[in-house]
């Protein structure tokens, strides 16, 4: 992307056009490097969004409940954004898919922008893609983004490096899960929300959170999105939760740590490229085979590496 | 642990004492650094055991299965180690745990050593224990190794840096969804098992498998692990893929491959560790608040951080 293509994608972004943060988004997916010049330009314009990371098992209906306070958003004139990271896995149902095509409401409503991220790339390339995604959609004008994950594996703490605050969803069936659930929700969650609460037991679930947490200031709350029911108290306590959080210096704390998550991810990124680069003259391949030869182990092979590099770079720099 | 603390662990490692073998694993668990030395002093003594990662969703009976193969193993005269790689889940529904007590025949024979590993832990650190782990199981005698791990997410694809084989586990009930899922299997998979054969529909799905994989040599072996039926069918499947990797070379580039996986992930540590104490001096977070004040964008800053680390450096080894 060359300076004037760059300075024209930058001012359709700013004006909040959907097709060219579209085309950006598919850029970054793809992990296109021509993204940068943008995202740059772009980047005085960003941290007015409040983003709310959505996470929970598959089958708890998160994504209906985030479709559900998108509409009730809308209510509020507000412009919402959307990014579902799907988890890439071999064994993927097609659930998620037929989730997102629920949301079609809103795709036809120009204050609401969706997109769903494969989670598929190396070296957390994920969270690196969604906090770009973010940007984009903070610099379109977007006020509120919701970024929806599923609650498994290595994946599931990302969220936390994302967002401003975090909702778990729960459901009444997990039942007496929840009791081991307890420092993990701890750890993560801002507001817990045990959604289906039109199943059976679901009064008793919401009773047993808050005797878990009786001691912390979380915020419980029960809907129904398929029925959509208690949204707009969820949005409301969402909406208390940030004012609160900006009150306390909760949320300044956060958008530090954020920002530091992310200028970390892009130092290893680059350290990672540098490393690559040292490397890449076939000496790794000599340790290698000496590796499966079983001549050297591998953590002096490292150490025989790490000793190169540093002697290389400085003979280098003497130049 | 001092010079002759490591003597004598590494000594009872090569004798296979499960006590110690069980004690390094808490070690290794728990990211303890006294354990490099043993693994350093017993690695000329690995490359031994044969790696078998076995990966599937949730309730294919994937530990059942590893159950009835380590039994038929034993029979064979192996000697088996089990690592169950369990994904840290807020959500988890403790059905991971009961699957490993049904294997507690196996607890009482020293030819059987089985332990779980929690996923938790940072940059690939789940990786990194499990590869130690299969050294100091190598190392102790055991002959054949199961790695199981759940196939979600990001923690899906490396099984395949750490296992000479790969066994992907189905069920009849996953129908249609295998047409899905062609491109991952084939990545991924050595041998395809469609487990639960005792259920309606399994037929059906051999029969897709085979079809969708017509082109290429993949095994496809329907089995019972509840019904104990297979079992014996699988592993001579499994003994004939390694006869025929060792024959035609792929077991050779496959051991090259892992040590390689190996070699990068202790490296990128070990520049992870060099990059923290470089910015350590608190300069991070001078541009961590530029970042936050959006006086500058975490791309330019990233750079900046880069330069002076470089600089930094060359002037403490111009000394």
């Amino acid at each position: 992307m060359g300076g004037r293509m760059t300075g024209n994608a930058t001012k359709q972004i700013l004006n909040g056009d959907s097709r060219m943060v579209a085309s950006l988004m598919s850029l970054i997916e793809d992990g296109d490097p021509k993204v940068k010049a943008v995202l740059k330009s772009i980047y005085p314009h960003t941290g007015k969004a409040y983003v709310i990371g959505v996470t929970g098992a598959a089958g708890t209906g998160k994504s209906s409940l985030i479709d559900r306070m998108t509409a009730e958003y809308r209510q509020r004139k507000k412009k919402v954004g959307i990014l579902a990271v799907d988890p890439s896995s071999l064994f993927s149902t097609g659930a998620l898919l037929g989730d997102r095509i629920r949301m079609r409401d809103h795709f036809v409503d120009d204050g609401v922008f969706i997109r769903s991220f494969a989670t598929r790339g190396s070296n957390g390339g994920v969270s690196a893609a969604v906090r770009e995604g973010i940007h984009l959609l903070d610099a379109a004008g977007k006020q509120v983004i919701f970024v929806e994950t599923i609650g498994v594996g290595q994946d599931q703490l990302e969220i936390a490096t994302l967002a401003h605050m975090v909702v778990v969803v729960l459901t009444p069936q997990m039942g007496d899960e929840v009791q081991g659930m307890k420092a993990g929700l701890a750890e993560i969650a801002d507001i817990l929300v045990v959604n289906k609460a039109d199943l059976l037991g679901a009064d008793e679930t919401v009773q047993q959170l808050e005797a878990l947490f009786a001691d912390e200031d979380f915020h419980i709350v029960a809907t129904s999105a398929i029925k959509n029911q208690q949204i707009d108290v969820l949005v409301e306590c969402i909406e208390q939760h940030r004012k609160e959080s900006v009150g306390n210096g909760k949320y300044q704390s956060k958008r530090l740590h954020l920002c530091r998550q992310e200028l970390l991810s892009l130092l290893r990124e680059k350290v990672f490229a540098e490393l690559a680069k040292k490397i890449a003259d076939g000496s790794l391949e000599t340790q290698v085979k000496l590796i499966a030869e079983r001549q050297i182990d591998p953590y002096s092979a490292v150490d025989q590496i790490a000793k190169r590099i540093g002697m290389k770079q400085s003979a280098v720099q003497a130049k």
